[in-house]
């Protein structure tokens, strides 16, 4: 990714002159500064295609949220703009499993790996047989196969997860970009028989279409800056609910997101920006800032790892002015 | 292994009682509780011994070294005991590296990547030709490599960087450790000759020299802990020396370490104890609290993916007493 | 393999003495005895039981067919046992496909490859995309979904392609092993959704249910000399009848059945017998004797490889006391 | 390869018409004729460049050489054109190892295997640890390794059976390509090292310079001739001396030089040729014609899997003329 490697190589040129104390406040003015600056970035990347529901995206759209430490919610950019929650489902999706299974049966066969392969790599799953981790496709398609239920439940499960996360009962499934998905996701399908051949995967089709469904889900940003904090403060919700409260679940998610929630872009992401994330090819990306903030972006045009781009400069700067790497001295 | 995953599994089971808070003083009285609680765990894991000169250490020694954010070192066990520093060296010969060429030059051709291959994985420089990381070996061969200078030059700069950062100037080389793993350190070789034919190192088999020269380098668990904690406080020395003191360089070392520095081990360690570690086959481990504290251990047994085993124990314990975890609320 | 290492080992010690030159008469008497020879290897084996159809065929039951220079059907053993065709159907789909499509277009996303792998080695078409020979699942796959028409139609110009071979009308599906191949064929499922995301497959998985039939037509020993004995003569029947002469296809079909016929034992097998060959899970073996023979074996138990393992023995003594062997000066 | 594919894909397209019976006499004016119309080809090459020595072979030079079934040497083209025999000499190695070990021995640790990978793969050390076969970089090394002897006595028994089965005693080491092939064989000192890890190389880097003379060894057309012809017939000399007369040795060579001579060629060059063959990047062939010819010849221009184009396309035409493909009925 050169944008990624091209911050990386700068860096150390740049002075980190004057940076806004981590307790300073975060302000409409400041976020909406911050898209101002980095709004161009995407016009170098490229919009999600391989359904023509993504592919429709408005590549101007662009929205930066954030809920800080108090709970408050600040946004800006196009915050009402909604987009298929694509990837980032998976750490919901992961969340409920763990809770019904437990996590050493839910990672009895799968890792907990980082990797320098690409999100639907499949290769491996021949000689080990096992996906390397829940963030993965493959991965993913097993976790969703774990969730209990019959028909529709799984899904329901998961999106009433993220209703509650979010307090927004409107959250609902974009059912043509669903249907897509459905249709052209060969890949997917194969991983998931192979899955089944491994014996990993006791379910039938039904549970893929969960996965298909749960990537569907429409939010906007503002709606991944509650997920991000609600993980980012052992799972209490942004208003203070408790319900959740869980902080061993917290550090299972966010170390999942530091290690594999960029894809083979983790490595680079956890050097350069230094938080728990997770990216949806719908042009989303979660941020954790363990024990503080949860931060939401959107922007449809994607590098070539499949993360937003405008997404990726807007979070870089973010943690940068506050000083919100997890290995800030 | 079966530790690390037993560790998860129980996680959620565990009652987080009675947890120390951060705040709290760190004493020479918790340090040997923890010690005397998790010595045993040695008893379960296996010495190295792919070289003599490694096989003949004392399984029973142990030794938990921590600097605290005020820079007090507080030891108990072993503490004079001297072990080679092994896989730890390669994050002081990263950094001369980095200072000397500039990150940009030094991951022009290797990958920031975590993995689920093991420490001396090769296979990938047939597919892509470049290491995945610099805390496997092929990468942290073709780090040293890229240190500028003839004969001993090299292997002078990263002693003394060792030797500045521990204010010891009786730290070493092993010279028999040296001899040993140069006679029989043939994968590294052949991974040094792959490099070369790939074109990514230009100097002969005298730099190779140089990585088995640092790997020997004898430390003591307390040296290990002040070489965290200058990683972990943007590389000013536990005495507040501020000599080399570069942020960018710390989060470049600190999120390698997390996502690199044990291996294939690296996500599970960052599920269980969330703090950025590099590991040494000798028995060694040097882990930071970012902003805050060193920590070194010691103790030979080994697990099956090379972290000493007891070592690996006392810290986790340690990371829960103080609620350590980078991923914390 | 043991056994053909071991009688690669032993090849050396042995004096050829006594061979019967090639233009002797094979009779009956000779098949018996060899029959006779090699029966108890089958004690040796496992019939495959992945279906638990297959897992019901009689291990003791062994059959042994040569259609001779001359066109002569000579049999020896339970003649009239039928066993499912399996893997030997690739071949028979391979001329249909060329046939149709021509071999430029059949080979333009599939391989002649030899390989290490075993037969339903999937990993590669990550790398590549395409199947390594049509002698594998993935590329058998790939060769029926490219024979022309719809429903039921590839799959009776397949069975109708056999029953010309060998005129034997009698030949037909064995419906419960194909709804047992159907049922549980999720890695061969896996494959066919990877391949059709790689662009390669166009039909639907009604063309997947023409690969599990095609495994299932029953058929004899004799039925696979006839089969053996068209490709060893140019693709003319056993009869003289010379429909579909055609002697680059019987070049191509026998090329890959000696380069990957017996998948990753296929080097063992050229270097111990020497002969074009195809075997099936079912326990069939079909091999060629070019120019001049076509040989069937049936013995269902499996050595680890999955080729009977009787069959291969009763083929190797064939081979030797017929000097056979293409190699044989 | 586009030139063996393309002669594949015409294949079917082209009448067989007017073919020269075997028993038909193979001539010098034959030859001429199939060197003029093939000599073109050579233009479509590149010569083999990674060392300066090698690169300054003429491109323009072509030999090709047959010796009959009753040992009659038929050469034309630049006859007295030396060139270094590279590859070539891996089937003479193995005889060797063989004689010495047992083919038990020296397979032990190596497969009989064909494969898609290129000469000098070696990612397959990492997973089995052995090579795949005889004929690719990793696994000559291996076999030269096992030639018993001090210092140069492997190298003179190597050029000592090549001068023996030649009856060419002027037959010689190129100095300068040997000290050049042993400065820049980075690769295969890397793959050396690996093999030694592993415990299957126990000797020193002398015996890889055994490896690196054999491939520097000088030969012409003619020789290769001589060379195909013995393993062609049993071992047996082209004047008819039985000394090394062994079946089984010359049914190991030729199996593995079909099945990997023409490295990952190997199938599409069995599917077209159809003669087991072993390729040296110097730009020359040895074809065998079992029981009957050896033909050798040489063309410095390769084709992109390194085996010579305009070589390649002369074999073709004088298999097709002569019907000598093993696949013919």
């Amino acid at each position: 990714m050169l944008i990624g490697f091209g911050t990386v190589n700068t860096a150390f040129a740049q002075k980190k002159s004057t940076t806004i104390a981590t307790n300073n406040k975060v302000t409409a003015k400041v976020l909406q500064e911050i898209l101002d600056k980095n709004k161009h970035f995407a016009t170098q990347g490229k919009v999600a295609d391989y359904i023509p529901e993504l592919g429709k995206m408005n590549p101007n759209a662009i929205a930066f949220s954030v809920v800080d430490a108090d709970g408050n919610v600040i946004s800006v950019g196009d915050v009402s703009k909604k987009f298929t929650i694509q990837s980032i489902s998976k750490i919901i999706a992961l969340m409920i499993a763990v809770q019904e299974k437990g996590e050493s049966e839910v990672f009895k066969n799968m890792g907990y790996y980082g990797t320098h392969q690409p999100f639907n790599h499949f290769a491996n799953l021949e000689v080990s047989g096992k996906p390397l981790n829940p963030m993965m496709n493959a991965g993913a398609i097993l976790t969703t196969s774990m969730i209990a239920g019959e028909g529709e439940i799984p899904f329901q499960k998961i999106l009433n997860m993220i209703r509650f996360i979010t307090k927004n009962n409107q959250i609902s499934l974009n059912e043509t970009v669903f249907l897509s998905e459905k249709e052209t996701g060969h890949r997917n399908r194969g991983m998931f028989y192979l899955l089944k051949n491994n014996g990993l995967i006791h379910s039938t089709e039904e549970q893929l279409d969960t996965y298909f469904k749960q990537c569907s889900i429409e939010v906007s940003a503002e709606d991944l800056a509650k997920i991000a904090f609600f993980f980012a403060n052992g799972c209490v919700r942004f208003d203070g609910d408790k319900t959740y409260k869980n902080i061993e679940m917290a550090q299972l998610i966010q170390s999942q997101m530091l290690i594999a929630g960029m894809y083979e872009f983790s490595g680079v992401y956890a050097r350069t920006i230094g938080l728990p994330s997770k990216s949806g090819v719908g042009g989303g990306i979660a941020a954790c800032v363990p024990g503080k903030m949860g931060i939401g972006i959107f922007s449809a045009p994607l590098d070539s790892q499949g993360n937003s781009i405008a997404g990726y400069q807007m979070i870089l700067d973010f943690s940068r002015r506050f000083q919100l790497n997890i290995f800030q001295p």
